[in-house]
C-alpha cells in the first residue's frame, strides 16, 4: 500500500507548499514547518476539482452537523474508535483560530498552562486571549516527554484555570496514553479546570498505537473540547477547516450562539476536501503512516550514524523530531543549519523560549532528501 | 458584454452557494446573504482548477507583497485611480476577521463608532473587541442616507475614538462622495480618532460613479485601514483571502509584527482566486455592474407596479437593495415574505436593531426570479 503515498519532485512541492518551499531560497532543503512533501490522497484531489468545476465559491454552510459533521464521526469511530455526536462537530477555519474561539467562549477566565516545548504561534495565546501564560516546562533532560501532573495540580492551584493540551504532542512526538490522560483529567476535574485539546495530530499516530482523544476520556465532557482536522495528516492545512468536538450540551450551545463574526471564516472548498479525507481516505492514511514510521526509522539511522550526539525520544506521533543537538555546542543549530548546511530546521527555542541547542525537524519528505538533510546537517554543525 | 455574466439555473445555484441556497427549503427563493446568482469568472474558475491540479493545499506564502499585493496594487489603481504600495498589502482571511484583527492590533482602545443600520455581524465587533458600540443611526425618513457628521464629532468628543466606516455602504447603498468622505476625515482629525474602512463593496459601485478609497482622502493615512476583497465582487466569499491596506509604514508594522496566530487563516486557493481576479477580471466585472445596474432598474420597476408603497433610496453600489415597507403595516416584513410568499429575504432588523418594516433585498439573481421574488412579495404583504 505505500506506493498510495507519491513523493513529490522539487519542482512540484514549489508550487503545492508555497509556505514550506516558497519561503526558503532554491538551495535550501525546508524542514521546517509542518507540511509533507507527498502528493495528496486522490479522493481529496477529485472532490476538489468536482467543486471548482461546479463554481462552489459561496459561503459554506452555518448549519451545523451535515456532511461534514457525519463524515468526522465516521471517522473517528473506525480510526480512534471514539464515539462523537455528528451534531456536536463545529466547523472553524483552523485550529489555532478555532482554539482562539474555544477560549474566548468556552473557558472559564484565569490563567492557561501550556506546555513547553509547544506548537510556537500558540505560546502567544495566552496573550491573545488576556490571560497570564504559565509553562508546563518539560525537563530537556528526561527520559521520557511526560506531563508533570504535579506541577499541572500546582499550577491549578495557585489559580490557573485551562490546560491547552496537544495531544498527541508536537514536538514531543507523544502520544498521551489513556492512563496518562486520566492522569490529567483527576487533577483537572480536582482542581475545577478546563481542557482545550489541540488534536490536529490525531490521524498521525505511528507502529499501530491508539489516538485516544481527551474527550474519550471518562468524566471530561463538562470540561473539554477537542479540536480536530483533516488537514495536518491529509495535507490540506493551506484550505482551512477545522472542527471544534464538544460532549456536552452546555459546550456545544456555548459554541453556536456565539456571535458569527468570532467564527465563520472557515472555506467551502475545504469542506469539500475535508469530507473527502474523512470518508475516502483510510487506505491512503495508513499508507501514509507506514511510510512516515518508515521515514523515522530512517531519520535514527542517519543521525546516529552522521550526527551520533544528537538526542532524539521516541518519536510515536507525527512527522516532526525534537533533536537535542546540545552536544554539538550551538546555541541555534537551526541558524547554522540554514547558514552552513543549507537546510532549514525549526529552531528550538521558537518551541522552547530559552532552551538552546534544539531544533525540530521534519521527516515528511523523501529518503532521498532526508538522506541529504542529514548529511548536510553533519557538515554544518559536526 | 453582459453575456460574460451568466445565469446559474436553480440546481446549480444549490451546489455554488450552499449557504444562501442551501439553508432554505427547495420551495423558497432566497434573496438574502450577500451572494450573486452568477457562474464566477471563466479566468478565476481557471485559476482554482490550475491550482487544484497541481496540488496547491499547503499553507499559502505569509511573505506579504508578492502576488496578491501586485494584483491588488495594479487593480486599484486600474479601478479606482487609487495609489496602493503593493508591500503594504497584508493578506487576512475574511473581511469580518480583518476588521477584528484591525481594531485589536492598529485601533485605539474606546468606544466604537457603526454606523446603522449596517452589516449585522458587524453589529457584534464593538462587544467582541471588548468596547463600548455607538450606533451613527440614519433616520429611516431621512430622504439621503448620509453620515451624521455632528452626530459622529460628539460621539469621537464624548469618548469614542473608532468609526468602523462601510464605504460603499450595505445596506444603504451609497457610494459616499470624495466630499463627504473628506467630512469623515475632519472630524475624525479633530477628534484624533481612527477608521476602519469595510470596502468590501468597492468594485461594485454602479452607472460608472467613482469608488474612492477613504486612503485615498489626503490626510487619512496615520489614521485608517482599509479592508479590501476580490471575494464579494467576483463572488468568492466562501475561499477565504480579503486583504489589509495601509498607507503608512507605522500601521503597515504594526500589522506584520502581531503574533501569527492573530492572522494566518487565509485560504492558499483563495489567494490564486484573488489575483486571477484583480489581474485577469476587469472584462468580467464591467460586464456584471451594467447587470447589477439593470436588475436595480428591473427591481425598482416591478416595485412601483407591484408594492408601490415600498420606498428605495437610489442603489448606488453593491447589489442590496435595502426597502422600506412599513407602509404595508408588517413589524417583520420578512418573516411574513417566507411564510406567505417562500421568499427569503434578510429582516431589517438585523440591520437596525429596533426598526420594523424593513427588509435587505438581493438582486443578484437572473431576471425571472427577481421578477418573480417581487410577485411573490406582492401576494405576501399585499
Ligand atoms: C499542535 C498544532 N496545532 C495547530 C497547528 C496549526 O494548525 P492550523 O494551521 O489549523 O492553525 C499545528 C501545525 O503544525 C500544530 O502542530
Ligand atoms: C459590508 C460588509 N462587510 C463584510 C462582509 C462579509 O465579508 P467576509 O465574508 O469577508 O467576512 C459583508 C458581506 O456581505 C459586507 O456586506
Amino acid at each position: 500500500m505505500t506506493a498510495l503515498v507519491r513523493d513529490l519532485t522539487d519542482d512540484q512541492a514549489r508550487t503545492a507548499l508555497p509556505c514550506k518551499w516558497g519561503e526558503v531560497d532554491p538551495d535550501v532543503l525546508p524542514a521546517w514547518v509542518a507540511e509533507m512533501d507527498y502528493a495528496i490522497a486522490e479522493p481529496v484531489v477529485e472532490a476538489l476539482q468536482r467543486a471548482v468545476a461546479a463554481g462552489m465559491t459561496g459561503y459554506p454552510t452555518a448549519r451545523v452537523g451535515g456532511p461534514l459533521g457525519a463524515a468526522y464521526a465516521a471517522f473517528a469511530a473506525r480510526q480512534f474508535g471514539h464515539d462523537v455526536d455528528p451534531d456536536r462537530v463545529v466547523p472553524t477555519v483552523d485550529v489555532t483560530a478555532g482554539v482562539r474561539f474555544a477560549l474566548e467562549v468556552l473557558a472559564p477566565a484565569g490563567g492557561l498552562v501550556f506546555p513547553v516545548p509547544g506548537y510556537s504561534p500558540q505560546l502567544a495565546m495566552a496573550e491573545i486571549t488576556g490571560r497570564e501564560r504559565l509553562d508546563l516546562t518539560l525537563d530537556p533532560d528526561a527520559a521520557r516527554a511526560e506531563l508533570d501532573l504535579d506541577h499541572l495540580d500546582r499550577l491549578l492551584a495557585d489559580g490557573a484555570r485551562v490546560l491547552l493540551l496537544t495531544q498527541p504532542h508536537n514536538p514531543w512526538g507523544r502520544a498521551f496514553t489513556r492512563a496518562e490522560l486520566e492522569g490529567v483529567r483527576d487533577v483537572v476535574l480536582r482542581r475545577g479546570g478546563f481542557v482545550v485539546s489541540d488534536e490536529i495530530h490525531a490521524p498521525l499516530v505511528l507502529d499501530g498505537r491508539e489516538h485516544v482523544s481527551y474527550l474519550d476520556v471518562e468524566g471530561t465532557a463538562e470540561h473539554a473540547v477537542a479540536l480536530v482536522s483533516a488537514s495536518k495528516a491529509f495535507g490540506i492545512a493551506g484550505l482551512r477547516c477545522a472542527q471544534l468536538v464538544t460532549a456536552s450540551d452546555r459546550l456545544h450551545q456555548a459554541l453556536v450562539s456565539a456571535p458569527a463574526a468570532r467564527n465563520e471564516s472557515w472555506s467551502v472548498l475545504a469542506v469539500e476536501a475535508s469530507v473527502a479525507a474523512y470518508t475516502h481516505g483510510d487506505a491512503w492514511l495508513e499508507a501514509l503512516r507506514r511510510r512516515l514510521a518508515d521515514q523515522r526509522d530512517l531519520l535514527e539511522r542517519l543521525l546516529a550514524a552522521r550526527l551520533p550526539l544528537a538526542r532524539l525520544r521516541p518519536v510515536e506521533a507525527t512527522y516532526l523530531a525534537w533533536v537535542d543537538l546540545r552536544a554539538y555546542g550551538h546555541d541555534d543549530p537551526a541558524a547554522v543549519a540554514l547558514e552552513r548546511g543549507r537546510v532549514r530546521l525549526a529552531p528550538g527555542h521558537d518551541y522552547h523560549p530559552g532552551l538552546p541547542g534544539h531544533v525540530r525537524l521534519n521527516f515528511a519528505t523523501s529518503a532521498a532528501r532526508l538522506t541529504e538533510i542529514v548529511r548536510r546537517l553533519e557538515v554544518a554543525l559536526g
